[in-house]
């Protein structure tokens, strides 16, 4: 019987793989970034993986994985790395790591909404170059008409801080009503279109999967107000980007903010086309704290340990193993 | 008698200045920043003075100016701009505008809060310097401690978001207590020192002038954590320079912000020693908002209209004309 546990990614501290050592196991971490075939010959011989790098778990990498019962996403969006029909029609169970990254991307993201409407990175920049003359007025945040798109965990606790502390109005569009938050958060539902001509500030947060892919296309873009910002703390995907460009180019959009961006060409060309007073894009950093990625660790390594001793966990996403 | 209003600097929208015109006066705006010389020159006409631009308003400026009643501070932080024992001593009534910018300020100040905290200016560079290795772990704002010198309106405003919106811990140090506020918002208050000791997140929000000057000195400085986080958005002289590049080099300070900067070599030095990951500054845009100029414009036109009518107005600073 195989013991090994593949762990990718170099954001998860040794400490906090102790447990399964411990337990038996017997710990693979190669830090750099696996390509698909490296992938596959490491999980050849692998009881568990724990994804916390870049990999694409794909059909092909699991191919051969013949002893794997397990795998860990750490983190939430498990969707864009993982190869779902793959995973369940092999019988792996998969994992994430809910309510470990609420404080952490919900600040993050409303720290980005205050950094784009009043182009605090642009203008720390302009004054480093000693350009002060680009200075232009924005708009008190209290004043505009914010937007959420999706309403989880991170999408309530975004509009919980916008409402209790700021006192913005906030509206919402997601998959299922959330009546008794919109009770006490005094924030309302409207369909997609409808949020989008509401709205001059619109704030994404949903799941990154095929029901969300392209969500925010050039129909809902083209529906906003003159001199819209866009903030997609969710996967970039959710936003389709010939439609982005096109509202940046030609309007209605004033700014737009990703946390992680397109791969590729397409990526690049947007980067190209537009600077940051337009475009304003950070690494995926938005879970980046210690509290966060502890929580997200050590939960990931509670999901192996259960799964491995009772074949289910609390937080199984896929079709197998479920509670 | 004379019927001219000096305007200085060029964020007072010239419909703003309808309603002086209309009231027969001639409204002068050189759109320049004025020598002291030009000052004075300009001001020998002038029975009234809107002060929008950076000119320092000296006894030297004034000691020509025979028939000026009122100077009006488009702004609260008049102190460090007008020689307030040079007006009072001729007579002149001087007016700030409390009351326009709480929300700009605020929103802003947040913002540039959680921009150090979690890096967002430096990983924004990073990305587009295709550079993200540099990206290191911040800590959720949740489980730090903030720490706010001045609890008047903006930083009462300041600390109802942090507490009601993001549930942060707010301690305070204020020249008098507020004792409504500390039970309406669970805010507790600290000496200057006790202050520094418990707190790893400062924000200074205070009115400049002679008693805060230097409020933020060694002493304080050096009794933070280490890696704290220093968030001026009072007056770069509340801050003593030298301490602060001590404790930016040595510690404790992980990051210094500033909304407008030291003068001359003092702040060329410090900008030239720490880059924008020690030190972010922008060029005193906290209230750079439509809504704030607007009502700072309109207030000030406003108080010149009063005093020159009544000689008096609701938002006399100095000892002259008080309602």
């Amino acid at each position: 019987m195989s013991n090994k546990v593949l762990v990718t990614g170099t954001g998860v501290a040794h400490s906090f793989l102790e447990p399964l050592k411990a337990a038996g196991l017997v710990v693979v971490n190669p830090t750099h970034l696996l390509t698909d075939s490296e992938l596959s010959n490491e999980l050849q011989g692998a009881v568990a993986y724990l994804v916390d790098g870049d990999e694409s778990v794909t059909a092909n990498a699991l191919a051969g994985a013949k002893n794997l019962r397990i795998i860990a996403y750490v983190g939430m969006g498990y969707e864009s790395s993982i190869d779902m029909d793959a995973a369940n029609s092999r019988g792996i169970v998969v994992t994430n790591t809910p309510g470990t990254l609420t404080d952490a991307v919900a600040e993050f993201t409303v720290g980005q909404l205050i950094n784009a409407n009043r182009r605090l990175t642009q203008y720390s920049n302009a004054f480093r170059a000693g350009n002060y003359g680009t200075e232009e007025k924005q708009h008190d945040l209290i004043t505009r008409n914010v937007g959420i798109i999706g309403m989880g965990a991170i999408g309530s606790r975004i509009a919980e801080i916008l409402r209790k502390g700021f006192g913005f109005g906030v509206s919402y569009y997601s998959r299922s009503r959330r009546l008794s938050l919109e009770e006490s958060l005094d924030i309302r539902y409207l369909d997609r279109l409808t949020l989008a001509t509401y709205c001059d500030v619109i704030i994404v947060m949903t799941p990154g999967n095929s029901s969300t892919w392209n969500l925010v296309d050039a129909e809902f873009l083209q529906a906003l107000p003159s001199g819209s910002i866009l903030v997609n703390t969710a996967r970039p995907g959710v936003v389709e980007p010939k439609a982005l460009r096109k509202a940046l180019r030609d309007g209605p959009l004033s700014l737009a903010v990703f946390d992680g961006f397109y791969n590729g060409a397409v990526g690049a060309d947007l980067l190209n086309e537009f600077s940051e007073d337009r475009l304003l894009v950070t690494g995926h950093i938005a879970s980046l704290t210690h509290e966060a990625r502890t929580n997200m660790a050590r939960k990931a390594v509670q999901s192996v340990l259960n799964v491995l001793a009772t074949g289910t966990d609390e937080h199984v996403v896929g079709t197998v193993g479920r509670p």
